[in-house]
């Protein structure tokens, strides 16, 4: 006996990315208006879980909230909102997922309910995993607070938790069912924090688009100085680069490559030396800068435009290198983080690189020696035009 | 401020179902060349993951599978095979799932490796669920090995675990990458799982296939008798109908509408009441009765055909019929299984009732009264054609 079945499906996923100020105020009709479109006979459930540091720049959220959907016969907010801790500590015990879960069992939430995550892209990390593998998959939510997840993670499809201190080993692709983003939030960062998340922005724009890559050279003084409407703009393109591309290809990566990913291979590793003292968006800015003087020494871009990325990295207030990717005694952190990179991928090693400004290119391989080259001109602050 | 994006995606999946006999004999080339097929340039890793009821009935089985793939070169098998308990004791606990993840960080198990999974349909689906989590999917191959998960388990696209006692309480939708149906394995189950297993044929073909049901009429007989012809044909047409109703409709079950669950409502319940004393496929053919029998009180399907449904039953040696099923002082079992059912699956309640057979039909209401009509007749055993 030998025969054989062929399988073939596809899921198809939809939601709205939606940009707003002062979510929870009432007058602002944009979540009443969502359970109402939404609504299918019953009335869900709704769980909140908000970061503890949003909590605490915006100690009248809770209630805010409450208020808001007190009035609301749309859906029914579940009174016990949950609180949990931002930044990776959220993400590095299984406390709070498991204290989700836990809720879903305590108040009946079903798979036609609602959980709504607001925080930072770690807190939205965890909830949407909980709330994906809860019952197989409750409806998700999301309100992002920072520069980050406004403009990149919180329109993405991952999630994930750290395990042994490894980032992101477990976690799920799973869309959420809408997104709101609330530029309110955005006051309260700190202003490493507001400056960090630009970076991705500066990423998407050099693989995908030179007109914006050019628009945030003309704005990065109005970008470093907390200019709400060049933010605004900011946020709105990148995260329609960012959907454009995840829309386009492969959302939930089954093969190897991952465009994205520009200048994330040195990013992690050094996110994972600095024990995360380096924020995502630092060590994403610092990766920029090496892939990008690489494509220069490879004679892939024009010296010009890799120095016109640099200066803008640096305009913006951001990094180009860290003393912790300096080689120390044994191996040199960036070859052991691109061996990482390349076990982490499996298969085949796929890095970004640039051919010009607003156009990725693919490659298979890294010299080790144009990296370690590319990594001192960094350090020395070489001119790259000189 | 307020302005809005959609997003707007599909994902595709195929997989193959494959039917054989001596999956891991050395003359068997379909796994062998399956990871031919599927190399692209990295060799992958391969861990298994085995049922330890299946080892103790095929001692060997470690051994084969080390000799099967010690002469592979498209394929590393780690040598570490990984054994967990059968039944829903592998799915009753965090070690097992635990141990898994514990595998794949050892072992650098990568998205591009494979898990592969010989067993239950419980430890399918504790083995999907860790494969699916674990680096966010790493690509999973199962191998079923009872008759319930080679004819419908085994082909889906569901897995889970269960969590305070909540049967499947935390899980995904994911689908494997293949799967292999390997009839030897059939030989080494007990009576009970043999004719349990059946039943999930029964319910496809009462909701679907007309056809099908008059074949396991006029082989009622020998699938009681185990012959392997029978089972064979019953194996493939019951994946088949399955794998057809995925793909046609909405595989990962967004909406409310679950018909291949007919039958399952009252199952789920009394399953619980037994504490799984009871097996999965018992209660489905007790509950397809429930239900054949309703179908036939309030006049949607004649009582002839109720009649043909309750005999095929009877003959297969599959029971129609339970005492925990019986009022128990306190309410009476199956409306608070109803119940239950209506809030598992939030929004709408949506059950599957009969027209004809081969022909499903839902309904958003069951009438208590008729319900417990229904159990009564059963119980009593009342000739519906006299
Ligand atoms: N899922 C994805 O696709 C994806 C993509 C990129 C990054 N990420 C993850 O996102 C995380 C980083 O997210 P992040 O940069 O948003 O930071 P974060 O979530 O780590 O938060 C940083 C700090 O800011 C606080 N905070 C959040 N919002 C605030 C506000 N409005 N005002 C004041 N403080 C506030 C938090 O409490 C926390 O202490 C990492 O875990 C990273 O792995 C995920
Ligand atoms: N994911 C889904 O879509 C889906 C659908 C239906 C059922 N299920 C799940 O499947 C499980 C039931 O699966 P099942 O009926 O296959 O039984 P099972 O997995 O519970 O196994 C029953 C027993 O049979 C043993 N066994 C397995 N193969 C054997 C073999 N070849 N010879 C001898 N013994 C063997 C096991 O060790 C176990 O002790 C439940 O947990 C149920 O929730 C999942
Ligand atoms: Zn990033
Ligand atoms: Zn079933």
């Amino acid at each position: 006996m030998k025969s054989i079945i062929k399988q073939k499906f596809s899921v198809s996923y939809q939601y709205d990315i939606h940009f707003t100020s002062g979510l929870f105020t009432p007058e602002n009709r944009l979540l009443s208006d969502f359970f109402i479109a939404q609504a299918d006979g019953a009335v869900p459930k709704l769980l909140v879980v908000i970061d503890e540091g949003v909590v605490t720049h915006h100690p009248a959220l809770v209630e805010r909230i409450r208020d808001y959907f007190g009035s609301e016969s749309a859906v029914q907010l579940i009174a016990d909102v949950l609180l949990v801790p931002g930044g990776e500590a959220v993400k590095n015990q299984w406390e709070p997922v498991d204290r989700i879960i836990e809720s879903v069992n305590r108040y009946g939430i079903d798979r036609h309910s609602y959980i709504m995550a607001i925080g930072g892209g770690a807190v939205l990390d965890a909830v949407g995993y909980a709330a994906t593998v809860a019952h197989r998959g409750i409806r998700h939510l999301r309100v992002p607070t920072t520069v980050l997840s406004q403009n990149d993670s919180g329109m993405g499809v991952k999630n994930g938790i750290n395990y042994r201190g490894k980032k992101n080993f477990i976690g799920t692709f799973s869309p959420p069912v809408a997104v709101f983003n609330d530029n309110l939030f955005l006051l309260t960062l700190n202003d490493r924090a507001w400056v960090s998340g630009i970076s991705e922005a500066v990423k998407v724009a050099l693989i995908k688009d030179a007109a914006f890559f050019d628009w945030i050279e003309n704005h990065a003084a109005s970008l470093r100085r907390r200019d709400s409407e060049a933010m605004d703009y900011l946020i709105f393109r990148c995260a329609e680069l960012h959907l454009q591309h995840i829309a386009g290809a492969d959302p939930f990566e089954f093969g190897s490559s991952r465009p994205l990913d520009f200048g994330h291979w040195s990013a992690h590793k050094l996110e994972q030396l600095s024990n995360f003292e380096v924020l995502h968006g630092e060590a994403v800015a610092i990766g920029i800068a090496l892939d990008t003087v690489y494509s220069a020494i490879i004679d892939m871009l024009p010296p010009s435009d890799a120095q016109r990325v640099l200066t803008v990295l640096q305009e913006l207030g951001l990094p180009i290198f860290h003393p912790l990717l300096e080689s120390a005694g044994g191996g040199h952190p960036l070859l052991a983080g691109l061996e990482e990179f390349r076990e982490h991928l499996g298969g085949r090693l796929t890095i970004m690189l640039l051919k010009a400004i607003g156009r990725g290119v693919e490659v298979h391989e890294l010299d080790k020696e144009n990296v370690l080259r590319a990594a001192a001109a960094l350090q020395e602050g070489v001119n790259l035009v000189s």
